[in-house]
């Protein structure tokens, strides 16, 4: 794990890095040391590590006592896109515009990326966890969209993590890895979505295994989560990992 | 108004009274004086004011320095029961034993109370906000299941409503009334509801008008509401109407 940069400012401390080939960001509490409880913040498609949403979302979490942890996903941020990946990505998109179904071409492209996205994740959160500053306290996953359809494969394999954010998708490739999926969830829905529709969404909300989960729904198109859910969310992570 | 008891516990006042032939409760915090928010207890079907449940919510919320008013529906609690009441209380729950659709029976029930409940309530809110420990300051409703049925005509016909927490039911009966709502709104549904077909359920909530509205949907049969909803909706109250 090699540490590129470091800033601190209004009491959290970022840190880019890089393992192996995977480019990430942490940030913890300023001169935080001891175990702490860890959240992985996973990004949506076609964003990165460090995306406003994400940054935003971290620095707020981090300065509560939370250490956040993200990553680019493969094919995003810093990351090369190969081939394949760039085939997928166009086919997604000539769909979409001719109108074939969204939830189809979206799990298509993130099936591609699963297999790699829960290694990177996998082996991050384990370096991660060998800093002081961190520990392994327990772990959280927060991701919509794409983060969620990256996260719901990453948490039914990884039992470290213990509950989750997720939302923003369909159930479409999903339903085999929600079923395995156990810890306490919010689920977010945006009621007016234009990308997913309301009832796959509300079926991967079922699929999921949890006897703890919530569903959030707002009014709104897919991009405009009201600001408060993110503070349900901190306080969500807040009850369940402390 | 009559006030026919009061005590005191835990910081918070109770007092018991009637209004012409409406009985009711009155929560406030010990030794409360000046306008505070209010917030309108709208119990469920066969229950009465001070229903445990109830009691519980307004103490709670009383303790955080807001006035909980709750009174008996038309046919239950201390109110005695006309003949029509009863009459279509038999054939609501003969329908439900025999299969019928329970939409339609119970929206049939709140039909027939919903224009003396509305009256009922604007009455009593009009009293109350004229003894100074309350005063006329912002107003919420609380109301699940029949507490809802009778909750959103009562929204729909009174501007000093600013914010609700609904839910537990379906849309039968109250699409009309429903869309003449505006305010922020807290939406509970419960997922596996064996009362209120979930379909039903979102069908109402997609009903209200209001831009703001949020639906929190749980795992677990009609009764079983998480009990960290109501922290929720005591978050929801002190934000709105604060």
């Amino acid at each position: 794990m090699r540490f590129t940069s470091q800033t601190s400012s209004d009491g959290v401390t970022e840190q880019f890095f890089t393992l192996d080939e995977i480019p990430g960001v942490l940030w913890t509490p300023e001169g935080a040391c001891g175990t702490r409880p860890l959240i992985l913040l996973g990004h949506g498609g076609g964003q990165h590590k460090a995306a406003p949403a994400n940054v935003s979302r971290a620095r707020r979490y981090a300065a509560e006592g939370f250490a956040v942890l993200a990553i680019d996903a493969p094919g995003h941020g810093d990351r090369p896109q190969d081939e394949e990946f760039g085939r997928i990505a166009a086919e997604m998109r000539a769909g979409m515009a001719a109108g074939r179904n969204p939830g189809a071409l979206v799990a298509g492209m993130h099936g591609h990326l699963a297999g790699q996205a829960v290694a990177d994740w996998q082996a991050v959160l384990s370096a991660v966890q060998r800093l002081d500053r961190v520990g392994a306290g327990p772990v959280g996953y927060c991701g919509l969209s794409m983060g969620c359809g990256l996260g719901i494969p990453l948490i039914a394999a990884e039992p470290r993590i213990r509950a989750a954010v997720l939302g923003l998708l369909g159930v479409h490739g999903l339903a085999e890895d929600a079923a395995r999926i156990t810890v306490p969830v919010r689920f977010l829905v945006q009621w007016d979505d234009q990308l997913v529709p309301r009832d796959q969404s509300l079926a991967l909300f079922d699929a999921l295994a949890s006897a703890h989960k919530t569903l959030h729904a707002n009014p709104g198109r897919h991009g405009e989560v009201p600001s408060f859910e993110e503070d349900d969310s901190l306080r969500f992570f807040t009850r369940q990992l402390s």
